[in-house]
């Protein structure tokens, strides 16, 4: 895969798509701006897809799952196996990304990147959810003890990603989300922040799936540990990724990129994949204006990287789960918003006195 | 009507449904409560629907329409005639919230509460729209000089929105938004905020539908003048619809408390919404529990009537038009956060290990 060339095709948003939409939303029947950031987001939709009927009626949840050696130092209360049980229960149509998805209209694909116990035989002929299996290896390395991944890996993984990205531009699909499965991956993208961001290790390092506070002591020490061995630049976000992992955080980077390559909205779920987000505006900036934040999480790390996309979360439900649920919910306000722009009549179509035409003999 | 009778079919919710779900919610296949506020919704609905599988399926929003005597006194940049104009354009489908209740998969229902100007003739067969045409009187008084509803027509128009909470569950809906559109009721709104909280009338006025600085100043001393004529004591709810009007709010008010009646869930749109919500809990303070407030208006005095409903507002985009828009959008999230619940699969019966079992081996 062509890392360089991929960055070349991604191009920033015109602003003058934007200014063109925001004109039309100030003849639709309402007083302006009052639709507040749902204007926002199909303004910049319009810029995205480069017209002013723009339209997210193809959305695609692709979940990428992975597995990481630094459960071995004891980072999570879940044993590692659990990657594998829930990828099964995705496929069985179970977990909570299942119903979300289904809520949102959106479809799911499921993508083993490299979980390492065997993932249970599912039927899921006749069900809702693709599967790939394209395991990059069986779990990444210890990164509290050496890389986590090769140059190769990872970039094996990102261009998995990427892969997931070009199949759904090919179906149609104009808006997509990214989530993820990986016990321990909230350690891994705790790693990831910090060297992104040179926060210390201890600000964002969070429970995850609900350390106590033994965990998150060890957890925080084996970040602040590994970034020292590392050393990693912040602006080397490949290096980063080769340091930390995961296969899952880099197939979503790949996708991300892929995403924006072939002109595609992404909403972005929580702190993980937030980390790759952010990794993808590290390697190529002009990124950035395709991602809309889907929500705010609990993780503490979650906002540092927000910053780094510039995306100001839709959602703050408390939520702290990953598997893209907070980004399939958000994509039904995504709808709502172009749903408004593209099918709200104007004022002049609809025969509604303007407030300009008539303000002057109301101020009497 | 009896309002007296209305109120005592209003029961609280019982803690032991909320404990039941939440007791159900922790043996899904997640870290328990990492899907946050969604949580709390899908065990409050349970506690309104008594069930572990409640339902949000069939959902409506009633939009009602009403016209305010105190826009003689210019405090709004848009002619009263809009009302009426309005109303034709949800007839025709052209308006925002025809496009969010369309997303929403929400039934719409007009009621012409009290419109002042004649609407429009629409022709609505085969439109995804039903008109109820019910006005108490023409539009309020002005307030400004003198009480803008008799008793009587108060009482009218709570027992026309009770009316239609009654239509509406006998219909099977379990999910009700309310709506209004009236030229001139934020300035109504802000005088009951007012009056129901004694705060002073320039903290709880705002733009509106985008009032200017001199409209701004002229509708708060306004407010701030009728709330010294008029002197309503904060607890009586009745006494201060009376006094402000308008229709359309004590329609809202009138279909909110019938909607608790009846163990409908309640989402709850803006600035003008939440004035009615608060007037019906101020009635019956055991109807809270039945409201979900959809989302945080940049109205002033917004979040001031939200602690009287004692919920927070679950979007927060910078919206301010009104017409249950804000209700329409969050109803998706309220369906999010049910099918979550009923669709999930238990740790014991997708084969994922829970943490419990094994955290002892783990903390090695």
């Amino acid at each position: 895969m062509n890392l360089v060339a991929i960055i070349g095709e991604i191009t920033p948003l015109e602003q003058s798509w934007i200014e063109k939409a925001q004109t039309r939303q100030d003849r639709l029947t309402k007083p302006p701006q009052s639709l507040g950031r749902l204007e926002e987001i199909a303004c910049r939709l319009s810029a995205i897809q480069r017209t002013l009927r723009p339209s997210v009626d193809r959305k695609r949840i692709v979940i990428f799952a992975g597995d990481h050696g630094v459960t071995e130092e004891g980072v999570s209360p879940y044993p590692a196996e659990v990657t594998a049980q829930m990828v099964a229960n995705f496929l069985n149509g179970g977990a909570a990304i299942n119903a979300l998805a289904r809520t949102a209209g959106a479809e799911l694909v499921i993508v083993d990147a490299g979980v390492k116990a065997p993932i249970p035989s599912i039927d899921i002929s006749g069900k809702a959810v693709r599967f790939i299996q394209r395991p990059v290896r069986q779990g990444t390395r210890n990164f509290a003890r050496g890389e986590a991944l090769t140059r190769e890996e990872t970039l094996s993984a990102l261009s998995l990603g990427y892969e997931m990205a070009m199949d759904a531009s090919k179906a149609g699909v104009n808006l997509i989300g990214a989530g993820e499965m990986g016990i321990g991956n909230t350690t891994t993208a705790s790693a990831i922040t910090a060297a992104l961001t040179q926060l210390p290790a201890a600000s964002v390092t969070g429970r995850g799936t609900g350390a106590d506070d033994e965990i998150l002591l060890r957890k925080s020490q084996v970040v602040d540990q590994a970034l020292r061995r590392h050393a990693c630049r912040p602006d080397d976000a490949l290096g980063i990724l080769q340091a930390f992992g995961g296969l899952e955080l880099a197939g979503m980077a790949g996708f991300y990129l892929g995403a924006a390559a072939a002109r595609m909205a992404i909403v972005c779920d929580g702190f993980i994949a937030s980390a790759s987000a952010a990794l993808a505006v590290r390697l190529c900036p002009a990124s950035a204006g395709y991602f809309f934040a889907g929500h705010l999480s609990t993780e503490p790390g979650h906002r540092a990287l927000l910053e780094i996309i510039q995306q100001e979360p839709l959602l703050n439900f408390d939520m702290r789960l990953g598997e893209g649920t907070g980004a399939a919910l958000a994509m039904n306000i995504m709808d709502a918003a172009v749903r408004a722009f593209v099918e709200m009549a104007t004022f002049e179509a609809a025969g509604v006195s303007d407030k300009q035409e008539l303000a002057p003999e109301l101020n009497r």
